[in-house]
């Protein structure tokens, strides 16, 4: 076995054997394969692209350079939700309490944010006291208690794919589909879930810039799965606006609580809705997707599926009192009301320009040593095709630096007001297998 | 200036500006572009390319990697030839004396051989006490005195290209025909030299595999000429069978020798002609190839052109009377006659075949430490296409080493002795521009 051969089948196209495949991902992982041999098969990988084979071995053996979790006495059916990060994004906080409260347990590893999107364990920590470093023992027992349990990913988890990012990253190939496909599967893979809904952002400041590509790798991460076994759907969703109204840590949680009441803003209703909904049709509890969107939303309305997300945290530690009593908990010495300078309707200049406000704010890290302000965030009291009079309040930041002019002023960058409304719509396609 | 937008715009075909051809190729010899990034840079270049103008500038910018000669003070015009790399290639010690005899003068660096085959510099040090160690104010001097000389390509030139070329090897990206392009000519325009020939080998065993690719690397070499202000053609030239009768050192000087006496092998006599001819048009000598392959002929039968090369191996400090009493000086402790098994007409199985044979008899070096025997080497007393009786001589081994047994069962191995002729041509097609 050797590279020459190998990268010289990849050249010309010729699907390479599984024992090439595996011998190339271990001898990166060991080293022996040197970054500049794997940075010229990745280029290669972008243009040639991968076999399923290919890709469902690669994957493996990715998976295999870390530890995995077993669910051994727990009950299933299981399911996962990942999204491709976006901003304003507490989906998997509502997701998670509505399918369990229809019998299916989401096991879930969940990561930090970094830059202009939020991270699951980020936002769960603003319940103090909530951690994701639990056994996997804990973490199977909060399953059978509660039915939903969220572990932080650690480094242990498919660290092939950490050291395979890093060189992507420096060498032009982040933007390969099989490379982007097998990455974010392998890490859905380490938990056994039978379900899986993958949240693909579509759009100029998104992941993936347009439908075809988020539509090439959709179908790629669900061949993935099932080679795996795993059923997966995917949800392409338009990335032109945060998520819902809330973006930061504890105002997110919030807002995943008022949602789980019935309060929730439509578009975060929509999207956890069609979410829920597709698991519960994956895992067999219903037949038709219609009618899995009508009984979640029901639930949804009635509020029964709330005490889910706050057992779940209390079971990992953390105090959700914070959060059913958020005013006297997560105040902030500044909070700065950006009114509209003219009448219309509300639009945003982009998402990522929201998000990248939100962690200028407090919210968020620039580098991975930053430290969060759970208080801090940004609430859209518009959004997008509201109508508004000029002076009416659009977003109400919160913050604890003492920047004011500057925030104001980059906020207001982030306001458009137009004559009319704009195409708006969450959920752009869904693809299932 | 980044590289991620250099590799953004070589992946989606886009042309890169004459700056950032510049910059990469810098920053890759200053290693502050890393390795890995440049082999994801070359993958993309086999894929999509270079453009002509991307391909000057990044030959260029590799040869103001290292150092460049000026031949002010002497009278041109210049010429300069270059092969691929050929097993009992001598072509340029009969190419070179020819081409000055009519006032043309080649300025040419050479390089050692490695593997099977051999290099000019080391076929040269066959001659006691000539060295290609000279400066460039000698270099100017032969060139003015004899008309031709020959350096030792240094280190010093061309750094870029071993860099590259290392980095190349363990990448698969060795057989991009942009980066062998500027390879070859980045080395060939160290020298001022108005017009160059060039030799690419074609075939199974050879550099380029079919005629599709030698010809495009033939038209890019070209271009790159033009680009540089230099006449280029080329010859593509057939590389199954080795050129001439000799394989080795001292014996193929000697071959090359009897040859400007107009006792050369036929396939070796048409090279040399034809490629004389070219460069004698390329400088104006004549107007029409016919003509010029005639009077060049003409003098190679002559043997007027011969004391070129004597006079320059003296030039450099080489004792030519070797040469011309080759038996005293150049006998070995082994001289093996390999014999037909069978009547019919001689062919060999492989040129390369040949050349490892004459490499291990001693005559070539397997590691860049190895010693070699000047007087080693292959004799073929048929050639391709003779007929042959049984238990007639085929070839001769001459060799210092104690292995008769295991050369005479190598040697075997290499002859092939069919029932018609085969179809045997040495140049396939010229290009010109």
């Amino acid at each position: 076995m050797n590279f020459s051969t190998i990268i010289t089948k990849k050249k010309n196209k010729i699907e390479l054997s599984e024992q090439e495949i595996k011998w190339l991902v271990e001898s990166f992982v060991k080293d022996t394969l040197k970054d500049y041999q794997m940075a010229a098969f990745n280029m290669a990988v972008w243009f040639n692209g991968m076999t399923e084979t290919e890709l469902s071995v690669f994957t493996s053996t990715m998976i295999e350079s870390g530890i995995t979790y077993n669910l051994d006495g727990v009950e299933g059916p299981f399911a996962d939700k990942h999204s491709t990060g976006g901003v304003g994004d507490k989906t998997s906080l509502i997701f998670a309490p509505l399918v369990a409260s229809f019998g299916v347990k989401v096991s879930k590893l969940s990561g930090r944010g970094l830059g202009q999107t939020g991270g699951t364990i980020d936002k769960l920590e603003s319940c103090t006291g909530w951690t994701g470093e639990i056994s996997e023992e804990r973490f199977k027992e909060i399953l059978n208690t509660v039915g939903l349990s969220i572990m932080s990913q650690s480094s242990n988890v498919v660290p092939a794919d950490k050291k395979l990012y890093a060189l992507r990253d420096v060498t032009g190939t982040v933007d390969s589909i099989p490379l982007i496909a097998s990455s974010i599967m392998s890490k859905k893979l380490v938990v056994p879930a039978d379900s899986i809904v993958l949240d693909v952002k579509v759009g100029s400041g998104a992941f993936m810039k347009d439908m075809d590509s988020a539509s090439l790798l959709s179908k790629t991460m669900i061949s993935i799965g099932k080679a795996h076994n795993r059923n997966v759907s995917v949800m392409l969703t338009n990335m032109d606006k945060p998520l819902g109204k809330a973006i930061g840590n504890a105002i997110e949680v919030k807002e995943a609580w008022d949602t789980l009441h019935g309060k929730g803003p439509e578009d975060l209703v929509e999207l956890c809705t069609v979410a829920a909904a597709l698991t519960l049709t994956q895992t067999g509890k219903f037949s038709d997707l219609e009618v899995a969107k009508q009984e979640v939303l029901q639930v949804l309305q009635s509020g029964k599926a709330a005490h889910y997300l706050k057992d779940f945290v209390q079971a990992q530690g953390g105090d959700f009192s914070k959060i059913e009593d958020y005013d006297k908990h997560f105040s902030t010495k500044h909070v700065i009301e950006i009114k509209a300078e003219k009448d219309g309707y509300v639009s945003f200049a982009s998402a990522d320009g929201l998000g990248y406000l939100s962690m200028h704010l407090g919210a968020g890290r620039e580098t991975k040593e930053d430290i969060i302000d759970f208080a801090a965030g940004i609430y859209l009291n518009k959004t997008t095709n509201d109508p508004v009079k000029a002076g009416e309040v659009v977003m109400t930041l919160y913050t604890n630096i003492d920047k004011e002019e500057s925030f104001i002023k980059d906020a207001q960058e982030q306001i458009v007001i137009l004559d009319s409304k704009t195409d708006e719509q969450v959920i752009l396609k869904l693809i299932t297998d």
